[in-house]
């Protein structure tokens, strides 16, 4: 039995509303789940002072261990504080330290304008709290315990701030507090495209990590369709960490050898990532040519740090001019081929690559709508071409809207960059 | 007083383990919002049936209105439907209907397996209920309702499917159970870029919205700093719809004034789409060079529909010969001021101008870390230059991590060509 559990309260009007997406509560998550404590539940709540409460007060009672985010702000909608204190029945105290600091913070940026009241408010906290120091940011966070052990971690919702702090200050505080857990969370996920959920599905065939799937329940298979492709996530929950990493693993490879020519890799891995990996090993320049995704894919593989001993560069050619001038594609096959057609995606490919001088080229052109498509060449109608020892297009019937056609692409592109070098 | 409140629930391990971003959570929230439906919570639960029977249970009694998303699909991780069904008391049976649906659409695709008995389950709902037509997938959603009037709408996790079936099957639900609400939620946003929050904060000063802001409790400001900039955004709630519009547009109009050099837009105004309808009632073709941001930039600028009669498309220039043949930046130019300077990012901003025949050219060279920084030239530091009736560059020293400063530089670059538009 685990007691390394604990509750998430993410606070903030533009979450709930959902005009900012909820990008933090994943990567607390994750973070969380890497150290052995687990997230069992998460809320959002508003700017309101008694929301915000009782979700607290409903999450202490429950769990007993509670990390916030968000309203810790200087601006107006300043709230979780005074809130938290009271469940715990605390009153608010300046804290002078704080208050000067943030003073001087002020004074050094904007040296002709008075420190404002409100602005003060950041420095009051719940008495008998301790300050958690934000390196990254003016607000400070809050950790506050009761005499049964109970506590609430408050940070603010700022994503670096946020980031910053969970590691540096609440996460080490939560393994002391929790005590040696034996338990952990152990997960692994095997990464595929090119291939469908159900077709997956069909290759593995039902209850395919056998008895440990039911007879223990402490072993799952997820399977998690994204726009990258399927990935299959293995977890083991409540087991001792050296049996739940042998049968995590033991699943993972009973996975992989079902349905290995999809696989590209696991856990994070970006296939942008494999790819330059595959070249630097084989000393390889790769350069790109796109036209319907606009430098997406370039995008995908710059994101990758140290591509540049790689990846040369590319053309975004989206003109049908620039695909002739900057890539030399013929401007009669554009005229009886149209540019979206197996002849432009090979000519662009083997153009960029002479262009560039890389020993591979590769290339995009589709449309990705919403408009644009005939009946002959509908939206999503793509043709990706490689052009490296051999040269072969592709064509590709791809799903969605326009963002995710044009993501679908740019993995696709990369997935033939893979198997072109898998083969070569 | 509204009746239109409801909870949100999604389910799913992936989204507690934090592996995947609860991106349906946004999308369902705004939705409903824009139709004058509240989410005043929103909880995520992992695939337990206990758990997900605790959450939809508590959110019944306190809300009446509930929402889930996930564990409807037709792998192990099924477990919603019967958790709520045993809350509402109902007992689950097959749908033949459903049944046979599902084993066609199977036997369409897999014509030599046999329909898995485990996909059957899928086709089993609690008595009493509605079944919600899935257009963009296998799963249905599930309609359950009590005597009270309290209801339960269960949708698919997977995005595409949830978008259309919350569209076409539960909002029209809603509308007609809510009732016509008095009420509706008024939100606008007003999007500033390269201003901080704490500048903009105080340009703005305390209470900026005046006495509606204390009085009434129902109009607020919220400073909402992010990748692209700091968004302000007013937000009227539980006001006559008439009162709610006037108040939140006079405050936008009211903030608009006190930061007009830095507006570019409202709402969802993306800047890459303010930029080329500039450019597009103008008649200008825009070409971009990048170095650090490898295609982003194009990328942004491709996203928006329609963009090619504007945008010709440009050189992804990373490594420092492509800077030189395709752009015709000087290698002594490189040599003495290095590729990251004033120098050559006027050198790629005229240079993809002329090659490509373009009215604007904008570059971007610059260091996105986390390697390549020097204490003269650190990570973060950016070049920018447009070339057109004017030319100019500026420097940029940029915070966070190398997504975020390869994000931020897209922004900046856009800005700059906006600005330069603005006084052309």
């Amino acid at each position: 039995m685990t007691n390394s559990q604990v509750e998430l309260i993410t606070i903030g009007d533009e979450l709930l509303l959902g005009f900012t997406v909820d990008t933090n509560a994943a990567h607390i998550s994750r973070t969380l789940a890497a150290a052995g404590v687990e997230v069992v539940r998460r809320t959002t709540v508003g700017d309101e002072a008694d929301k915000i409460a009782a979700a607290v007060g409903e999450a202490l009672e429950r769990t007993g261990a509670v990390i916030t985010t968000g309203g810790l702000g200087p601006t107006s909608d300043d709230l979780t504080k005074p809130a938290i204190a009271k469940i715990f029945g605390r009153s608010m105290k300046l804290d002078e330290e704080i208050a000067s600091a943030l003073e001087q913070r002020w004074r050094a940026r904007f040296p002709n304008s008075r420190f404002p009241a409100t602005n003060r408010s950041q420095a009051e906290i719940p008495e008998g709290a301790r300050v958690l120091t934000n390196r990254h940011g003016s607000a400070p966070g809050i950790w506050l315990e009761d005499d049964k052990g109970r506590w609430v971690a408050m940070i603010p919702g700022v994503p670096r701030e946020m980031r910053g702090m969970l590691a540096e200050e609440v996460l080490p505080r939560i393994k002391v507090v929790a005590g040696g857990s034996e338990n952990a969370i152990i997960s692994e996920t095997l990464r595929t495209t090119g291939i469908a959920e159900s077709a997956i599905a069909e290759l593995l065939g039902p209850n395919v990590l056998g008895e440990q799937d039911t007879e223990t329940g402490s072993l799952s298979l997820a399977y998690l369709p994204g726009i990258a492709g399927v990935d299959l996530r293995v977890t083991a929950k409540r087991l001792a960490p050296a049996r739940a990493e042998k049968l995590v693993r033991e699943a993972i490879e009973k996975l992989r050898s079902l349905v290995s020519a999809y696989v590209y890799g696991e856990d994070d891995t970006d296939l942008a990532a494999v790819v330059l990996e595959k070249c630097r090993s084989l000393g390889l320049k790769l350069a790109v040519a796109e036209s319907c995704t606009g430098g997406l894919l370039g995008e995908r593989i710059t994101n990758i740090p140290g591509s540049s001993d790689v990846f040369l560069g590319g053309v975004i050619a989206y003109h049908d001019d620039v695909k002739r001038q900057a890539l030399d594609v013929r401007a009669e096959e554009i005229e009886r081929y149209g540019a979206v057609s197996e002849q432009v995606a090979l000519q662009m490919a083997s153009g960029v690559r002479k262009k560039l001088g890389a020993d591979i080229g590769v290339s995009i052109t589709g449309i990705a709508g919403p408009g644009g498509g005939t009946p002959e060449k509908p939206v999503g109608l793509v043709w990706i071409a490689v052009d490296a020892w051999e040269t072969k297009a592709q064509r590709f019937h791809l799903i969605g809207d326009r963002a995710e056609i044009r993501q679908r692409a740019a993995q696709a592109a990369l997935e033939i960059v893979r198997r072109a070098l898998s083969n070569g």
